[in-house]
């Protein structure tokens, strides 16, 4: 079957709700900074009735990955739950707009469209803290056998292992992948969901992901070690391609046993959410245009670039133009 | 009475979705630049469906202007109309955050909470079409005697007059601010507002206003004359106060008989949605802290300079700290 889809993507449907805080409000509200915290609905509203006044803009780490493709030019799809509501209307429309197909049904009431609120500290980190909502209730009948196969990648996030549904979808479209040569990638996500589920995520990694995207935090959470180096030597060989990003740092790549470093693009940093999602997308979209590995790594460090530069983890600008500007 | 208000600001209560678009969609779609152009629930859905990917914050005209006086260190309430809805909560929470007194209730069902779809082309300029939803639904109602009495200055936006309700409820503002030695503000708002309404407001500016708000398309329109000078002369003597802004020339402030013109600050322009409300955000915050007229327009000229700085209507830092860097 000819495949008409670069990259299918499978994750949390999320509306971001951005704010600017102090490290005190962090440490007033006992949250981790840089990390993904679950809440539940009544957290949200307590944690929403102490934030500043915030900006809204449609979230979600495979999706936003997935929007990045589609501004590159790649050809997109999702899949994720959205609730009939206003939430859930933006979120499909910003996807809708960037050309991705989008197709998943919105859930008739129940619980809303899901939610992440973010805390923008000073020096740019975000805190995130997620009401996952109507993602609860994607479930493995959300996705067909022909949407895998239509699909050169299927790209998962971690951040699914938390619904058990969404954990069982994702392990299906694994499995359809394989039998129909769709490579599945994956992106660890947070090193506290790596910390929820780190021998599942090994044996993830090592035996069933083609293309694995980790940050420097996780990939040495899932092999508990102390620095990148040993890191990437427990990892070497035991996986097809990794792209580990590293910051300031840039981004070390591993294809087969082969290794290559692509330095970050320098710029003002005002708000970190979505860099690891857009670096995903700058590579996969070099990715499954064939391009060499450097070439994957220059596309995701442009791509995270662009995203670090304003608040919100969906570009501002046609990506295509702009990795043209900087390449 | 001891006032303890500020600014007590009236106006439609709107959630802004702010997108990019090119000077062809607008003529794709008909849509005058710079205007504001009312539209219903269907015109809503078929722009959205081909707007570009958006962001959302709170808007509308008086509240943005509540929202800074604010951020400012003014002491604020606002009445406004939203519905029990998502993007409601939003709107009442990014008031609430900024210690707005806000207590109108949400109304339960029927029309949503207002949308302004705002188009911001390459040169900066935002082109806005406004689904008033259950902002048609302000009454007099709405609002007591005391609000009115306990404020200094109570806020009003020429768009109330396009909702039939929330006009009856800006009469008896105004009316009822005149029995306790409130000052009444007026902002224009808009140059077809002032097309579509011309002799009222005419009356309203001459007989009923004691600080005025409007543009130079907006004063021009107003006494439907060909520039500038020629409305100055028509408006002097016939309004207590006017601030009059020029985009980058500044303002023109007249109070009484005297002038007073102010440079604007020099800034980068990203979008100008909200230049002329945290124009009089500034303004009403010096006016209300007993400032000479050439302090209030150095105040608003600031202020307006932080928000065409970025994306949206609401100030991205706080204003207070802003204007003591910049005075």
């Amino acid at each position: 079957m000819t495949k008409t889809i670069d990259v299918l993507g499978l994750g949390n449907a999320i509306v971001d709700i951005l704010a600017h805080a102090d490290d005190s409000f962090l440490k007033d509200h006992s949250l981790e900074k840089g990390s993904m915290t679950l809440i539940d609905a009544d957290q949200a509203i307590n944690l929403y009735n102490d934030m500043s006044n915030a900006t809204e803009a449609s979230g979600g780490s495979a999706a936003n990955t997935i929007a990045g493709i589609a501004s590159l030019g790649g050809k997109t799809e999702f899949i994720g739950k959205i609730s009939n509501d206003q939430l859930g209307d933006i979120f499909r429309h910003d996807l809708k707009a960037l050309g991705v197909q989008f197709d998943t049904p919105a859930q008739e009431g129940g619980d809303p469209t899901a939610r992440s609120f973010i805390l923008v500290t000073p020096d740019a980190e975000r805190t995130m803290n997620t009401y996952l909502g109507a993602c609860q209730n994607l479930t493995k009948g959300d996705i067909t056998e022909e949407q895998i196969a239509n699909a050169k990648v299927v790209y998962l996030e971690g951040y699914l292992w938390d619904p058990a549904e969404a954990k069982a979808a994702f392990k299906f479209a694994m499995e359809t992948a394989k039998k129909h040569n769709t490579k599945v990638a994956l992106t660890l996500s947070d090193s506290f969901c790596v910390d929820r589920y780190r021998d599942e995520f090994v044996d993830l990694v090592e035996n069933h992901v083609d293309i694995l995207f980790a940050n420097e935090a996780e990939i040495t959470s899932l092999y508990q070690v102390d620095n990148f180096d040993d890191a990437v030597a427990k990892l070497k060989g035991h996986v097809e391609t990794a792209a580990l990003t590293r910051s300031e740092k840039g981004c070390h790549i591993l294809h087969n046993l082969s290794e290559v470093t692509v330095d970050a693009i320098t710029t003002k940093v005002v708000d970190t959410t979505g860099a690891g999602d857009l670096f995903a997308a700058g590579f996969l979209f070099g990715y499954t245009q064939d391009k060499d590995m450097e070439t994957c790594g220059k596309y995701g460090v442009i791509c995270a670039a662009e995203i670090i530069s304003h608040m919100g983890a969906r570009p501002e600008q046609s990506l295509k133009n702009f990795v043209a500007d900087k390449l």
